[in-house]
């Protein structure tokens, strides 16, 4: 079963929710982003967007990388980002943009 | 250019916000969505994420139909929806499988 | 001191909270919309950013009709919805132009 | 196990979401509801301020039924409610407020 | 009357909205925590439960220690991550699981 | 035409999303913050809000210090965040006070 890459930061919280971490791995990694109704490369594109729309800078940090393992190019990533002030407001693409630039310059979030 | 399609909607609110409403045809439909670096089916996954994720109901109604139109499966709208109950939460992922079986049974949101 | 306005709504909701309708009363109108540091128009002017932003589409409903009272303008509530567009994102602009348009129909939100 | 309970509104979206229908089943009211480390009573309380919190008012209605079965009482809602308006705002309490009525009066949300 | 605990993030922002900082005390604190209607513990969990689903984690911070205080115990606090996590999305409880681990660790927010 | 403000954020994005500070110099700042219908001074009052309310403290960095330049006084920047604490909850309010804090201070935000 495919399991979620290694992250010190989920290492950080296993102590604290850790059957929390256990559904990451088995349910989030193991069965969701395996179902085969949408491709991997797919369901990253739903993930940015949702990120992006709801402001999570601290998961788009990690959703970018694997993005971009997952097929997404840097352009898309682009064109993702300048899809998403439009309809997501100004603020939230502007904070996605600076996020792809902390993860292209290898600054990862601490949490 | 590109415009918008027709939509009765559109047409109530063109008296108040005459000016949003044009840039809607010539910036969002005519500019944004012609952009050559996502396709509009693409376009379209990253687009009904963000409205999942930001729970606009009356907005996702228009945009199931516009998935459909740009190439999107039903069976693919299902995976987006089981996708983001994980990333957005229960509740929003609930309200979006109502509005598409809203759309699927030609309800349109009044707005 | 002032008070809110009689609100059939409001009424409805008075015997479950009853303290909380109270302090819409007492301190929300009678002391935070009183307070002279800001006009009661910009007030308006704010509450409506507010709520266009978060997506209240009821509360949304009864600040319009109040902000007209408060000398904002239909063609200021034009521009203040045109300019959320940008910084809130499309759909909740979208929402808020059709609210604007049930006001000015006379059509006052159940809640 | 556990399930959820009965819900027209659940029957609804089955044909649309199957797979998400069987993870409410049997994730969340078999699992997750059941956790041992936090009474069915507390996480309603839980989940009513989640919900208020995010003006998830579909769910709420359903929620504020299910609190009542699990001995949260009427007098605590309101107290929910009116503790949320100062930490999630005003309009959020307020709908709150209208959907604690509805479900009082019967009104079960139709999504 | 009880007063909000000392706090320096508070201090700092006395100079800049000093009747706010007043409030806080005399209502939130002296008023609104005080009530008789729900215990303490209980108003912690449903404020952190507020705090989890609309992504604070400035607040969230101040509110674990408190929560603490009031009686919520650490296990308690896992449980309401952890169930958050399927109404509130995956990212909301991985940022307050890291919240969580600040303040076990003595990191106070600094705002 | 008016372009936006240089910024150091913004050059720092420029190879991601060019076109999106395209448009945000030629479109944002130089249509609609141009636009007659609302004074640049209202149109700040409307930003802060809708940064307030959606929290969005990077960006609501930038604009209250274009408030300030707009004609918007620190005084009023007050009376916006008390106000904003009961319309989008006192989590909200609280960081934008320390926003406004860092601002007074000098200190930008990185992103």
């Amino acid at each position: 079963m495919a399991r979620a890459p290694d992250s010190p930061k989920r290492e950080r919280i296993t102590p604290i929710v850790p059957d929390l971490v256990n559904y990451t791995h088995d349910l989030i990694y193991g069965e969701i982003w395996e179902r085969p109704g949408l491709s991997k490369r797919d369901r990253s594109l739903v993930t940015l967007a949702a990120l992006i729309a709801s402001y999570r800078p601290d998961q788009l940090n990690s959703h970018v990388g694997r993005a971009l393992n997952n097929g997404v190019t840097k352009a898309e990533i682009t064109e993702i980002i300048t899809h998403c002030a439009f309809y997501c407001g100004w603020p939230a693409a502007m904070t996605a943009a600076h996020v792809a630039a902390d993860v292209y310059e290898g600054k990862m979030s601490p949490r």
